[in-house]
């Protein structure tokens, strides 16, 4: 978001960012432009390193798959309740929330998927603008009244693609049933702490649906065409943007690769460590390729590592990718990563390891831009491989080039379209044209239920009153019948 | 379609347009920048005008509801069959398809309402744009695979807006329902004609869903919004773009008029005369008001015409309606006149006849930006009322100016967004990431009816299970019970 909020505020815009006092990214000590306000919350930097690396180890865990879903199922929730706790000790911060109410904002710029932003922006009656890569359950379509139809659109977290099996649509389709059970401990907390301070019962689609603009963080060159609504605006590759000249250090690393060129290789900043086991099969891996690589990462080294190896606690990821001398890109793939990968048309590795990274190797293998490896199951000649193959054979590089062509031959750039969105609201107080009517209906209503009951009841009744009358007429004639037969019969005796 | 392909030409594409002898916009003698190729039809422009004026003529007779269904049906077919016609002889004419043929083209840009460039696209695999304001019977819908859910989106001609009472939306769904009998006429005869030069059968919508991107002249200031695919672009109020200074004969009216200042009256190029009784009764109306009416009429001139009305054969409407002096505007409800009266800011009076006039009418009058009137019914006083309204009831031009704002309040205009979407596809051959994997499923497998059907069969065959399990242990007890009971009876005995 901080590109977008850095052009807002070059725009004369007056940005205030509000940020808990325990953050992954947001430092309140970095420079920037914006005013930062922190909000003090009741857990440390070392709570938030313990819990994120306990989540991050569970998936490093070889377990059955019932045992994966509920880990990650625990992952979630646990995630979930931070983001509770953040959001309790913001709203009942009574400064900080008297600042805000008195400050009149004219937009909530905020990601939904915290839930936070868009209870305050409900609360105060303040038109809200959503930037997403997506929500659990679906709830970004739910609260759009985007039809989702489980046939053809993925559920989360699945490892499915657009075109299923009849298989895999059962488990589409039942995914997307228990959404109801399994949805509910996420964002019921969120719907007591929205009444607690409303005063009256909203659900949480009722709080999203207050969204007037939905950023998505989509480009359908690398997910799948879906239904849409008019309030979604597609910025996918957003972050691909700012580009800088490599540092000196960088610049003399990739310019000794020599023909061979390099291999950028991160598995994101929430990984900082992996087991040494991993490590060790990962590096004799990296040392059967002639490229150089360039790992970041900032737990122990691993003692067999190769001299082509260079590891290193941060790397200008986007920068390097964009460097002629680039020729694969090991990830994790995380949507910032993977779009970095398109829009520079490096092809990629991926070691997926929870939340949507699955289904972004999915979509990235699925047009043969990549190859995923499972990140338990794979074996250091696996690893090997995967990296010739992408590197050696020409068909990932076509695919890339032109997944990455088709990507950036867009008529205007994300970042414009986004701060064009956000200042749209801010001059319009919303944008109610574009809420679409299907808001005032029920469920029975919108899938016409009770139109289809009713013209089925219609058809009923007259079949049932065309019968009876061809029952009364066919009787009376049987007993005119019988009446005119009677006589002739008492006659004929 | 002419500023988008004369763009094109600007920006060094070679344009060819194929031109039915007969046409009631292209005259192939008008000069222009592009090829034009005629191909000869076997109607002349006095037939042409036969049938357009018994069209209209039409719809100025009072009748019975039904009645009017039924002549709006007839005339749509009758519209279709002039397409029918011009189609077959493009496609029976053996130089202009080996012209077409050995061409090469990049690209089809054609309006599928004419159903004629689908079927050529196809034909020759050339990638196409389409151009369209919309289609009967939701075949642009259908085509594109997006939801369309009766319940809040209003179907063609039915005179509803998204919010529908209990009754319209029965309506709404009738209509949806028989669009599968009444829509056969309209789109057999073309299905006839591609199976005649392919060789193989193929549904009007196989046709239609080869487009690569819908170019939709919609706007959600003006449509209302609803479900969308990703290649649907929208480019509403694309022709209120280009604005040029008036003549010197307008500019004199205009200057001419005073502080009163000028209304802009149009029933569009097909309405050529209306019947003497109404065309005074306007006159009337027009009388009442003390603006200069410039009054575009190519028919007999009513001989009550009062004297601050010019009749003119031809009007500048797009730039009338953008002068300051202009306070009304009185229109027929064609998408196109209302664009421009949106973006310009006037206020409209509309007299809807026939197709989507009337449902534009209900758009413009539902957001308070117009006063709708039913030609057939509406009296000299009416039309004065409704002219007072609209020039002095304050809230009129509010609204007009709200919705002009939010639509002229966009990141990029409608034409270069065009013309981009024309150029990325002949970039790329296509937009195949664009089109959903639902092309590939049948009507049972979307709506997931066989999965649905599966999970019911699991679960009753374990209910079976279960109750037949239940019924025997049961059984076996009371067999056991019997059994035990049984013989200390028989010792009793």
């Amino acid at each position: 978001m901080r590109p977008v909020v850095e052009k807002l505020q070059q725009n004369g815009h007056e940005v205030v960012v509000i940020v808990p006092s325990t953050s992954l990214h947001m430092k309140p000590k970095e420079p920037q432009n914006y005013t930062v306000k922190v909000y003090p919350i009741p857990y440390a930097e070392e709570h938030l390193g313990v819990v994120l690396n306990s989540f991050i180890n569970a998936h490093f865990v070889e377990q059955s798959v019932l045992n994966i879903i509920i880990t990650m199922y625990q992952s979630i929730l646990e995630i979930s309740r931070l983001f509770f706790t953040n959001c309790k000790s913001l709203l009942h911060n009574k400064d900080m929330m008297q600042y805000l109410r008195e400050s009149k904002f004219d937009v909530v710029f905020t990601d939904p998927v915290l839930m936070c932003g868009p209870i305050i922006a409900k609360y105060l009656s303040i038109p809200s603008i959503y930037f997403l890569r997506g929500m659990p359950c679906g709830m970004d379509f739910e609260a759009t009244q985007c039809p989702n139809p489980p046939s053809y659109v993925p559920r989360l977290f699945l490892n499915n693609s657009d075109s299923m099996t009849f298989s895999q649509r059962v488990k589409n389709m039942l995914v997307h049933m228990l959404e109801f059970i399994y949805c509910k401990p996420l964002f019921a907390p969120f719907e007591e702490l929205a009444y607690e301070i409303m005063q009256k019962k909203v659900t949480a689609t009722e709080i999203l649906s207050h969204g007037s603009v939905w950023l998505m963080r989509y480009d359908f060159v690398f997910d799948f065409p879906r239904p849409v609504m008019p309030n979604m605006v597609f910025i996918g590759g957003i972050n691909c943007d700012q580009k800088k000249k490599l540092s000196q250090e960088f610049e003399a690393i990739v310019n000794a690769s020599g023909e061979h060129g390099i291999i950028v290789f991160s598995l994101g900043s929430m990984v900082s460590e992996i087991p040494m086991k991993k490590a060790k099969e990962i590096a004799e891996a990296l040392g059967s390729v002639p490229q150089t690589v360039l790992w970041r990462y900032t737990g122990e080294a691993p003692p067999n590592l190769p001299k082509n190896v260079k590891l290193v606690k941060w790397l200008p990821q986007n920068d390097l990718l964009a460097h002629p001398k680039t020729r694969a890109f090991i990830t994790h793939g995380g949507s910032h990563g993977v779009y970095e990968g398109i829009c520079n048309a490096v092809p990629m590795v991926l070691m997926p390891l929870f939340g949507d990274q699955m289904d972004n190797a999915k979509r990235v293998e699925s047009r043969g831009a990549g190859v995923t490896l499972n990140i338990l199951e794979m074996t250091s000649k696996d690893i090997s491989a995967a990296l010739k193959a992408v590197i050696n054979d020409k068909k990932y590089k076509e695919n890339i080039k032109r997944l990455s062509d088709l990507h950036l031959d867009r008529p205007i750039h994300p970042l414009d379209l986004a701060v064009h969105w956000v200042e749209f609201v801010m001059r319009h107080k919303g944008a109610p044209h574009l809420r679409p009517a299907a808001h005032d209906l029920n469920w029975i209503q919108y899938h016409s239920l009770d139109v289809i009951a009713f013209l089925l009841a219609v058809v009923l009744l007259s079949l049932f009153i065309s019968v009876k009358c061809c029952l009364f007429c066919c009787r009376r004639c049987c007993f005119k019948k019988g009446r005119t037969r009677k006589p002739t019969k008492s006659k004929s005796h």
